[in-house]
Parts: structure tokens; sequence; C-alpha cells
């Protein structure tokens, strides 16, 4: 039998042996292996593991390595732990379910900086359209607009919400920033709370949403929400797409209320053929593409954090462990 | 006769009247006038100033206020002075022509640092792919590209050179600065002189030029000098178009060693209806629309400066003196 530690790992839509290969050569002497319904079913096979790494497995991977309790910790190579919340978790012998890590960053809030930022400068400065007319050989002048008349509001203030908030304020827009509790944020006006979530809207007219998706989250951006933005508004949601309701985001678009919306996620994804949004010449749709996963960088900080909890230390003391009593 | 000191405004392209209002206003006591050819023939009116404020002036201007010795400088409503420069200005008596003041800063280095960055963002990330194949309702998934695969260079480190590299910095790419003398940008790699300037080339993938238009920087950017940059090379041109030869890059873009280019600036403006960067597939044509003078900022700077030089400060003391033999 072997006592060196195992790292399962179970990630669907990708192949395994790339992230395998950097797991391994950051873990050594560990035993680092992929997870496979097939393999699982092998009754030979080892079917626990000290460490899961997991990129939206399936229930049947809880259901066979959860139920152990050689389990120390289950790592998510995302931000979002929405989709892993949601699964069925075994409670061993009355104890609490297995603590859940998810990314803490790992180069996923630059790129969701630059991509918000991007989104942002292109709509106050019209880039969209001027490329459209270039596109025409149209010379297209227009008159400035002034970044003063696009305060940008950004929903959700963790490691994400609150390094895109600070990369807005370094190119001089006034940014309202809301947050379950109220966090302090320098540059940035802070609201906290479900009774200072419309009074902060009012004061936008560029809404970033980086919420986690809860119970309390679901649905949250719907007409009336929406409809307090200032007129002319305009919704970038990079979170997840149950945080809008399609429909009410449509009608808006379609008052005049709103000037259009850039969507990185989606109720489905891939987004449906048939789905609104693709032909709504106000929406421009993108792959949920806003923050990807880097596996170097990833992996580095579960291995870190697998290393620091082999020496030791308290789950409680790794940054990014997920409250499921909040969801996130 | 009025003794109030007597500032002109000299714009071509634009409604004088509501700068006028402006630097009325941040000027109480002076006389603002706007400078006409046909008011210029009236033999009653008023020729001289004491101040000149103006955007592309004509010569005859030049002929008709810099001939006075009232006049004590002139300021540029941009940041280039290449056009200003190039006029003929009289030596009165032998001494030095009237001090020229470019704008510094006043908007202008936020708006170029956030037309750079959605520029880079876009081309690293292939946001303009992902948009396109969005449009005609594909969902378009991609292997995500490294920023450590795409080192900037940014040639010109004035005072918007140098604010465009702090902000790529900030988003963690790796940023090389060049210009005429070397300087010392934190994160920042700087060479200095034309013996450094291809070793510099050759470490970057992008390049983003904001050299001011002289003698020594006019063609600059050649075939020999473009195609040192790295394979799969991107060019950000946002000075001025007679830095770029035309053919060349076109050429290098055809050629495959360059993968794309964003101009905002060219040889003459509008870009001429059957000038070649229209249709090329790998251009992105923008208006000279990257970094706009924006009125209020900029009549508040140079209201602030004319009242300095009213209160007796040396002409020299004020940031964006122009260096007449260098051209900048």
């Amino acid at each position: 039998m072997n006592s060196s530690p195992r790292v399962v790992f179970c990630a669907t839509h990708t192949q395994a042996e790339p992230w395998l290969e950097v797991l391994r050569a950051q873990l050594p002497g560990f035993t680092v292996d992929a997870w496979h319904a097939d393999h699982a079913a092998d009754p030979a096979a080892e079917h626990t593991a000290d460490y899961a790494v997991v990129w939206a497995p399936p229930q049947a991977f809880i259901d066979q390595v959860a139920t152990s309790e050689r389990l120390k910790a289950v790592f998510n190579l995302g931000a979002g732990v929405d989709a892993l919340v949601s699964l069925r978790w075994p409670s061993l012998k009355g104890a609490p379910p297995v603590p859940l890590i998810r990314l803490d960053d790992a180069g996923m809030g630059t790129q969701m900086a630059e991509y918000v930022c991007q989104a942002v400068t292109r709509h106050v400065r019209e880039l969209d359209v001027v490329e459209a007319q270039s596109r025409q050989g149209q010379w297209a002048f227009r008159k400035p607009r002034l970044r003063a008349d696009f305060p940008v509001g950004v929903l959700g203030l963790g490691v994400l919400g609150q390094r895109v908030a600070l990369a807005l304020r370094s190119f001089e827009y006034t940014v309202h920033g809301w947050s379950r509790s109220a966090k302090q944020i320098e540059g940035v006006t802070t609201y906290g709370g479900m009774d200072a979530l419309e009074p902060m809207l009012s004061k936008c007219r560029i809404l970033v949403n980086l919420l986690p998706l809860t119970d309390q989250t679901q649905d949250l951006l719907n007409k009336q929400r929406l409809s307090k933005l200032m007129p002319g508004g305009y919704v970038i949601n990079v979170a997840r797409g149950a945080h809008v309701v399609d429909e009410d985001l449509v009608a808006l678009l379609d008052s005049g209320h709103l000037a259009g919306a850039m969507l990185d996620v989606f109720r489905q994804e891939p987004l449906p053929a048939d789905h609104a949004f693709w032909k709504h010449p106000k929406i421009v749709v993108t792959p949920h593409t806003s923050s990807r996963t880097l596996r170097n960088e990833s992996l580095a900080q579960i291995a870190q954090k697998i290393l620091r909890l082999e020496h030791g230390a308290d789950v409680r003391s790794l940054p990014g462990l997920v409250d499921r009593s909040r969801g996130y």
C-alpha cells in the first residue's frame, strides 16, 4: 500500500494530463491521479484521496471520494463555487462536510480587471460604434463623452470585485461598491446590505456584477433593480448568468432605459443557439472568457495550500475557504 | 484703450464661443476674443494680444499676432506641437521667438492609458475575434493566451508615455520603454538613444508609439525597425501618422510578421477614402480619438499658467514649455 499523500483530479471538459503533470511537478512525493467514472467502477482501484482538485465534478465523484474520512480538502479550480456547493455532500459521523477552497485570485483578478476596463472604456468612449463605422470606411468623429457622466457600480467586493473597483479608479471613474456587508476601499463609495442596494444602483450608470451566486443573489438583477440604474445604463455581467433575469434585461434594453450590456456568463452555457441575447443589437456576448483559470498559477496556489496543510496548518487559515452557510 | 490683458483664441475646425465662455469665466478681468481672418483684415480692430490659445492656427494668425512684442506666450490645445513648431515664427529684434506651451496631461493621460490598455487587452485576449464570432452566433471558446508572451514596448516616455507604461504594468504586462534619453520608471525596463532602439524592439511583441513628431522621429517606424518586433507583433500608433511608413507597415502585415495594428493617427486626417488602411483585415482605424482635448480641463490648466505669468512667474517654470531646438 502506498503511504504517500494522494491527490485526485476531476475536471469535466478538459484533458487531465497537462494538469496532472503540473501538479506532480509541484507536489513531489505525492501520488497524483485523475478520477474517471470507468476507473471509479473498478473495485481494485484506489477510491480515496487526501485532497481533491476539481472543476464541475459530477455527483458520482463526490459520492465516491467525499465519503472517505481520508479526504481533507477539496480545491475548486475557479472562484465561483455555486455549482460545487449545490452538490449533495455527505456528512461523516455528524462531522461537518469536507472543507471547500476556492481559487484566491491566482491571476484571475488582473484578467477580470482588464476585461471590465475594456468594456467600460469601449462603452463610454463609443469605440464599438467608432470601429463599426470604420469598418464601413467612415471617419466618424464624435463629441467626447465625459467619464464623470458614467459612474460605475461594482456588485460584490471580494478579491475580484476589489481588484476591478481599483482598476476603474485608476482610470478616474467614480466607483460605487456594494456587498452583503459594507467594506472599506480607498476612493470607492461603499454600501452594505439589501436596503442599500437600490440607493446604490440609482447612483450608477454602468453596473459590473461580480457577486457570488447564492440563494440570496439569484435573480437579483431583475426589472425593479435594473430600472434603478441611471437612464442610459450599461450592464456588464461577469459573475453568473442566474444573477440576471434575462427577460427583464432585454425589456429594459428594448424600452431604451438601458443602452447596452456586455455579458460573459449565462444561465445555460454555451448560450443556446436560439437565445435572444445572440442577436440583440445592444448586447455583446462573450463565451465565459472574462477571467480564465490559468493552469500554472492555479495549481501553484493549490499545491502551496496542500503543502501548508501537510505541514500542519489549520484549514481555516487558508485564503479562499468557503463558508457553506453563506454559499461562497 | 483697454488696458486689461488680452487673450486671443484661434482654433480651426471648432466653434469658438463655448471655449471663449470657459476662458472668460477662468480669467475675470481679461479680454478674451476669437481671431478670425475677416476681423484680422479690419484696420480698426485690435491685432495684438498678451496670450494666444491655439489649435492648428493658420500661418496668417502667426504673421499677425506673433509679430507684436506684446505676445508673451502661445498655448497649444494639445500635447503634440509638431504642426505648430513647423510654422514660420518671426524673431523680433534678434530675441528668441515667443514661448510655446503644450498641454501637460489635462485629462489626456488617462484617456490615452485606457485607450491603449483596451487595445492591448483585446489583442492579447482575442476579444476582437471572439466578438466577431459572437455576432455570427458562435460560442467561440479559445485557448487562453498568456500575457507573459506579449511584452509591450512604449516609444516615448513623456507625460503620456509614462502614464501608459504604468497602466500596462498595473495589468501585469512586461513593459519596455524607449526615449531619446533614458528615463527611470518603476517596473519598466528603459532604453535611451537610437542605438538602443532596435535591441529594445526585438524584446517586444506589442509596440505603442507615443513619440513626439520631430525631424528625428519622422518615418522612424519603417520596415527595418518594425521587422525587429517579435513575430506576431502588433502596432498601436497613437502619436502621429508620419512616424510610420504606411507601405512598410502594410507589407509586414501581409507577410505575416505582424499580426495586426490599431491606428488612431494618419499622415493625412481624415484618412483618405482610398487609403489601404481602411479595408485591411488586420488594421483597426480609429479617427484620432485616443486622447481628446477636454475643454474644461485644458482651459483650466492654460488659465492657471496665464495667471502665474501675470503674477511674475518665469515662463521656464511652466510644465509643457516647448524646446524648439528639439521640436517638442
